[in-house]
């Protein structure tokens, strides 16, 4: 038998059955970097405060694509998704944008793969919207950092 | 004037024109990772040396992720995909499985989102895949490492 | 803090939290017209008339809309639609197609967003199929009739 | 009055109204076959005891599909999936791959459409990956042969 | 013979040929307005200038929906999107914001249908972020008012 | 070196580089069909000849699919499709609905996965709109009968 959750005894993909499982309120929260040169980030920010997008425009591929994660990876399943909020924080010390996620369900499935999805949406957004300045970004540290609501109550990972 | 080429004068996002740019073949290459206890990375590299299939999966997740990244990524250009070839690397040494994603497009834009979004979607359906082992993974050092064909000439990150 | 529902604290866009509302059935009803020559109109008539299919066809894309309303406006939530039926009706007094949807769903959020998305893409199929012969359309009067359901109990807007 | 559920009183299509039906968990089975030469058969099960991956593809390919059948096919409820397996197996006495799909959903309506999408994006799928070895292959016997869950009680057609 | 280039002998739909039409390059821009009360109109401009977002929310998601039109739109080609720009301007005469759609492409077909997308798509998000404020908006106006690049030369509709 | 050009050297899959190829004009010819028995036939044949809608619609979804083949077919190139036609014949003699899907692009790569997709989304279309009076049609015989434009000049298959 196969040790993974999402795998058949031929060691083929399957899609999980949750149908034991218990419906109730899920949440979890996401986290992730996106770092870059001062320049770049003081542009942003900037170009923020006095009438601009580019983190608008994150936020809103990070919601979006939180609401299809399922259509992306392949063995998530499709949930209702109650609420997501996002916070894009830049920080001058680590020279990045922070990103994090939060969102919740209803239902028998968590919902950590759709806040992992929305964190790295908003930071390949970014990446695209600045591209043309900055050619060395890099995301990273994108990890689960909260999920409540499952079998094995709260988990804290941060 | 912004000095983002996806922002217009009121600094709100712009799908960039490129209808002056030159049709070349392109090509770009990106490289990330996902970080894992050694358990978790074990139980991978077994299962797809007997059987399986985990790799299998995140490999076909993010080819197919790189043909529709212009759904996701809101100023990002619908564009032909010539070819997409993916590596997955098992590396005990760092504890990780390293991810390069190389693709070609002919037209008159770049391929680097969609390199960087099938190694950002095969880091993530390696993590849906086997987060029941391991509630610690990190996915990170997402970056373009190679772009040849645009106006820049080849460009070489890494 | 921002009149607007699906704001945050600092004016960036979030997916309202539903997770406290009550889940009722909840249904939606909106019109809307596309304007057209009295030749178009009764080129449309006639061809439905004897065999065709405009109408059929903008009818089909509709309800097709409808249940992808949520992979289209960015903060609406992605929600079980459990009806939807369309009457497209011609009008010769007014020279327009008048379009109607309706439809239903069994949740925590209202249906409204859905059934305006019906109606705006019948009309745009409408106008598809038919602009070789007239370039002049115009589509309009979209808005929402008839929400029940909701916390605020039946309303009528016509 | 259409014989036909999904045709309203005019004879154009809707989205039958399932919202009196009972929410219950419904499962289906369905099956199907790909036929080709022996050759081309032997390659495929070589390629996938050694290393190899057409199967594998095709699985991930068909429970995606599984996933978006909504999408695809105009009149089909959107509803959660709450679990989908496959089964491809090579059939040499028949020169074909036997391909299996079962899934499960709670709700109002049932889950024979998502079943049937699956084992025609599976056939389809390894039908591509092929194709430069046998251009005469064909798709065929894919139909429903067992349904739960519904008002007519358990189903079997095989 | 159909009168309508989307429809065959029978009356039914197809895909309108368009191999033998010349690549070229092609714009269209289309217009038009939501309409709503004074305090909602200034509820959008006020958290506009000061921090806000709804009119950034609307303008990605309809440049989202320009490059996903042929995927709603049943028969409308999917073609290479060179450029989309938008404007939404508030109009305190009329009561509305008012919404310009202009898009480019290299090819054998018009891009009329896209930027009326993205008109519609840009309202309908408006429409939706601010509905809680306001039951009686009106989505209107909704035209092509110039097209390039086609058989026909330079058409200038308003 | 394995023997299936979506494959590469470890057995995993691969967008096939096709950015050698010519360009050309490519067309594609599939079959296949839906039986049934004959009053499911009879209903949807008068259905059709008085008012209705069942092959309209099953039309408007084949023609559909096949402009999202990439999305659900993983190792599929994006293409542009210039031309889709379709024809659906009731067949008294042998109980079915025959499917016909033309289709043609310009481009490095063919169709065939195309009209092959048109042909089961138009047969799964059938089958959703009519299950609820037979529980037993069979899909099948689905294959490419004519393909030309590529390499190996033009094919029949039939």
């Amino acid at each position: 038998m196969s040790k993974f959750t999402h795998m058949d005894n031929k060691g083929r993909p399957k899609l999980m059955d949750v149908s034991e499982k218990d419906e109730t309120l899920r949440e979890a929260v996401a986290k992730g970097s996106i770092f870059m040169s001062k320049d770049t980030l003081l542009a942003i920010v900037e170009g923020n405060t006095k009438k601009g997008d580019v983190l608008s425009v994150a936020q809103t591929a990070g919601i979006m694509a939180v609401k299809r994660t399922s259509e992306i990876i392949p063995m998530c399943h499709n949930i209702p998704i109650l609420s997501v909020s996002m916070d894009l924080e830049p920080d001058f010390e680590n020279l990045c944008i922070n990103i994090t996620v939060s969102a919740s369900t209803f239902g028998r499935t968590g919902i950590e793969m759709e806040v992992l999805h929305g964190v790295s949406t908003a930071a390949l957004t970014i990446y695209d919207m600045v591209k043309s300045m900055d050619k060395k970004m890099i995301i990273g540290d994108i990890r689960v950092v909260k999920k409540t609501g499952g079998k094995s109550g709260d988990v804290y990972m941060d």
